[in-house]
C-alpha cells in the first residue's frame, strides 16, 4: 500500500538517533526545542509557483532529515508509524 | 443530484478504515491529530493563479485520501452523508 | 429595481431544501456547520488578477447553490430578503 | 469646494431610503449587519496593480450603492455631511 | 533645514479648519473618527511595485488634505510642529 | 572592525540632537512617539523584488536621518553604541 | 558528518565575543535585545522567487555574523553545539 503525499507535504519515517554512537548526531535533552531525526518516505509534487508552474521539493526519498520535534500528523501505514508534515518542516538534511 | 464544488474545494465521502485488516492503513486511536479516509467524489475547476489562469487540482474523483479529521463542512446530498473541504486539507493519497 | 453586486460578491436568494423530498438534498440538523441552500439573482463582474484583467466568477444567475448559513449580508429588495455574499463564500453548485 | 478622493476611496452621500414606498428597496430593521443605501459623489483614481498600472473603480459619480452601515468615515462638506469609504465597502450598485 | 520623507511618507503641516466660515469644510466635533486637515510640505519617492520600479505618490507639496485624526508621528523642524504620515493614511485632497 | 548589514537593514549611529540651537529640529518632549535622529552608518545590499532582482536602499551612509525612537536593535561596535534596524524604520532624511 | 540546511537556513556556530578585547565587538549586557556572535558553517540553497527561481542566500559559509539571541534550533553535529535558523535572523556579517 503506497501513500503519495500532496503538493508540498513529505513521508517521513522517524529514525531513534543513537546518542551513544561518538562522532554521530545528537539530539540535546535539555534544548527549548529540539529537532528529531528521520527519514524521507516520499515526496509531494510540489506547489505551483505564481505562474502556475510546479515547484519540485529539495528532499527525495532516502534523505536523511532533521525536523521539529512537533512536526506532522502521524498515520499508520502497512503497521508502521510515519509522518506527513511539510517540507518547510524540515530544518535539514543529513549526509 | 449532482454537487460541483467551486474553485479548490472537493467533494469527499468519509471511509471507514479497516482497522482489522493485516497491512492495512490503520489510523492510530491515540494521535493527537487523527487523520481520515475517504474517497472523493468530485472536484472544483480549481483557483486561478496571479495571470488568471485556471490551477487544475491535483486529486480526482474516484481517489482514495487521506485527510484532516475536523476537515470540511458536511452536507447530506441524495441521503448520503459528504463532506466538502479545501483540497489544501487533503494530506495524500493512498494508492 | 435591479442590484448589481460589485466585485466577486453574489446576490443570492435562500431556498427552503425540502428536508423530506426522497434522494433530494437534505441539510443535516446536527452538523456543527450547516451549508444552506441558495439561488443566485446576479453576480459582480469580478475581481481583478495582478494585471488588472478582470477574473469572472464561476457562478451564474440562476444557478442552485450551496453556502455557509452565516455567511452574506441580508437586504430586502422589492420586498423580498435575499443575501449578498463573496464567491469565496459558495461551497459549490447543485446540478 | 470639492474633495478627491484618494486611490481607492469614495465620497458618498447617505440616502435616506423610503421604507414605505411599494416596491422600493427596504433596510430590514432586524438583520445582524444592515446595509444602508447612498450616492456617490466623487471617486478616488484607483490603486495600482503589480506592475505599477492604475485600477479605475466600478462605481462613479451618481451611483446609486448600498454599504456596509458602520463604514467609511464621515466629514462635513459646505454644511453637508458626507462619508468617505473605501470601495471595497460598496456591496453593490442599485439601478 | 530640509527633510525628505522616506518611500510613501509624507511631510504635513496641520491647519485649523475655520469651522466658522460658511461653506468651508466643517470636521464634525461628534463623529466617532474625526478626519484632520492639513498642507502636504513635502513627499518621498514612492515605494516599489513588484518589479522594483518607482510608484510616484497621488499627493505633492502644497496639496490641502484630509487625513485620519491620530495618524502620522509629530517632529518639530526648525521651530514649526509637522507630521510624518504614509500616504495611505491621507484620505483626499480639497480643491 | 566593520559590520555589513544585511538585506535592507542599516547600520545606524544615534545623534543627540542639539534642543537649544535655533531654528535645529527640535525631538518634542512631550509627543506620543518620539523619532530619534541618526546618522546612517552603512547599510545592506537591499532586498530582492518578485523577480529576484536587488531594491537598492534609499538611504546611504552619512546621510542624517529620523527614525521611530524604539526601533531596531542595539549592539557595540569598537567600543561604540551603535543601533541596527530595518530601512523601512526610518521615517526620512534631514538635508 | 554533514548537515546541508533546506532553503534560506543557515548552520551556525556560535562564538563567545571576547567583551574585553579593545576594539573588539562587544555584545552589551543591558540592550533589551541582545544579538549573539557566531561564524557560519554551512547554508542552504535558497528559496525561490515567484517565478520559481532560486535566491542564493546573502551569508556563506566561514562568515562572522551577528543574529538574534534567541534564534535559532539548537543541534548537537558530531558532538558540538550547533544552531539551524533563518538567514533573515542574521542581522549583519561582521569583516
Amino acid at each position: 500500500m503506497a501513500f503519495t503525499p500532496l503538493h508540498d507535504r513529505v513521508l517521513v519515517r522517524r529514525v531513534e538517533s543513537d546518542e551513544k554512537t561518538k562522532g554521530g548526531l545528537i539530539i540535546p535533552d535539555t534544548a527549548k526545542e529540539k529537532p528529531a531525526e528521520g527519514e524521507v518516505v516520499s515526496v509531494g509534487a510540489g506547489t505551483r509557483d505564481d505562474d502556475g508552474d510546479r515547484i519540485a521539493l529539495d528532499v527525495k526519498a532516502g534523505d536523511r532529515i532533521l525536523f521539529g520535534k512537533w512536526s506532522g500528523t502521524e498515520i499508520t501505514l502497512d503497521g508502521e508509524e510515519l509522518l506527513i508534515m511539510k517540507e518547510s518542516d524540515i530544518l535539514g538534511i543529513i549526509s
